[in-house]
C-alpha cells in the first residue's frame, strides 16, 4: 500500500511510520517536515500534499493541536474570539477536512484514519477543548463511515497519554495509564490493513 | 427553583416547560419569542438574557441548528465556508457559550443542562453535522462537569428522534424508535432536579 501519513516527525507519527513502515511505503507530511507539506488549518496545503503524493491506499492523520486551559479561562466567545478556536480550526475541522479531501482522492477500498484521545471519555483539569474536539472527531467518523463512496473507509484511534509524552504530561494525567506509542501504532495498523469501518480502536 | 429554558417555544421546549412549570418558575427564553430573547450564535443575548432573568437555579437549552445534508455536499472548507459551520456556530459553540456566561451567572449548586441527540452514537445519512455537534456538546460536558465552580453542574439529554417531528423526519429516521418529547422531558427533570454531573442522559 501507498499510505499518507501527516504528523510524520511526531512521536506518534514516527511510532506509526515505523509499524506501517515494514510492510507498506509510507509518505511522510508535516508542516515544516517531511516529503510532503500539509498544515491541517490550511485546505490547499491539504489538496496539494494529496495530489503530490499521487495515488494512495490510506491516508492518516497522527496530527492537531489544541488549547489547553482551565475552564475558568474559557469565556462565552463567538468563534476566532474562543479559546476553543486553535482545536476547532486544527485538530477538529483540520482532520475533518482532510477526511473529506481523502475521500476525493483515494484509491477504491482505501481508508482514513483520524487520532483522538483518551480525553473524549475520560476528561482531565484544562481539558475542555481537548474533550469536545476528541468527541467531535470520534462522532464524524462515525457518521461519515456510512457515507463514503467506493468502498471507503474511516477509522479514529483513541490513545491514552503516552509513555514518551510522560515527561511533560504527568501532572495533567496523574493515575492515567501512559501506553508506548509503539502499542498506539498498533490500531492505526488495525485501521488500515484491518477492513472495519466507523470504528473508535481505544489504546486505553 | 427560578429556571431559564432556551429553545422554550420548540416541541421539545414546550414540553419540558410543561414538565417542569409543575413544580418551578420556568423563564422562556428564545431567539424571537419568550419573555426573553436569546439566540445562541449572539453572546451578547446570551449575557443580556441571564441578566434579564434575574437570580437563576438552573439553565437548560432545548435548542440548536445544525445542517443536514449528504456527505457529499461537504467540501473541505475552513470554518465559515464548510457546511460544518451552522453546526458549530450554533448548537455547539451556542451551548458552549451559554454554559460559560451560566457559569458566571447561576446561583452556588446551579445547573446547566444542554441538548444533543442519538446521532452523536447512531449516524443517519446526511447527519454528519448533527453527529460531530453531538459528540462536541457531550465531551465537553463531561470535561466541563469536573472545573465548574461553586458547586454547579453540567449534564446533557440525548434524545432519539421524536415521536412529534416524524412528519418531516420520517424518512431519514427509518428503524429508530420515536419517544414523545413529554418522555424527553423526564431526562431534563432528571438532570436539574437530580444530582448528577457530567452525565449523558440517553433516551432511547
Amino acid at each position: 500500500m501507498r499510505i499518507l501519513l501527516v504528523g510524520a516527525s511526531g512521536t506518534l507519527g514516527r511510532a506509526v511510520a515505523a509499524e506501517l513502515g515494514q510492510r507498506h511505503e509510507v509518505i511522510a507530511a508535516g508542516r515544516h517536515s517531511g516529503s510532503v507539506q500539509i498544515d491541517l488549518t490550511d485546505v490547499d496545503s491539504i489538496r496539494k500534499g494529496l495530489q503530490q503524493a499521487g495515488e494512495l491506499d490510506a491516508v492518516i492523520s497522527a496530527a492537531g493541536k489544541v488549547s489547553f486551559a482551565p475552564l475558568a479561562d474559557f469565556k462565552p466567545a463567538l468563534y476566532g474570539d474562543s479559546l476553543h478556536t486553535l482545536g476547532i480550526a486544527d485538530k477538529l475541522l483540520g482532520q475533518v477536512n482532510l477526511a473529506l479531501a481523502a475521500r476525493d482522492h483515494l484509491r477504491d477500498g482505501g481508508s482514513i484514519t483520524l487520532t483522538t484521545g483518551i480525553l473524549s471519555e475520560q476528561p482531565i483539569v484544562a481539558g475542555t477543548s481537548a474533550s469536545l474536539v476528541n468527541g467531535a472527531v470520534e462522532a464524524f467518523a462515525r457518521a461519515a463511515a456510512i457515507e463514503l463512496p467506493r468502498g471507503l473507509r474511516i477509522n479514529v484511534v483513541s490513545p491514552n497519554v503516552l509513555v514518551e509524552a510522560m515527561d511533560s504530561y504527568a501532572p495533567f494525567f496523574r493515575g492515567f495509564e501512559p501506553v508506548t506509542a509503539a502499542r498506539a501504532a498498533l490500531a492505526f495498523s488495525r485501521s488500515v490493513e484491518g477492513a472495519q469501518t466507523g470504528q473508535v480502536y481505544k489504546v486505553f
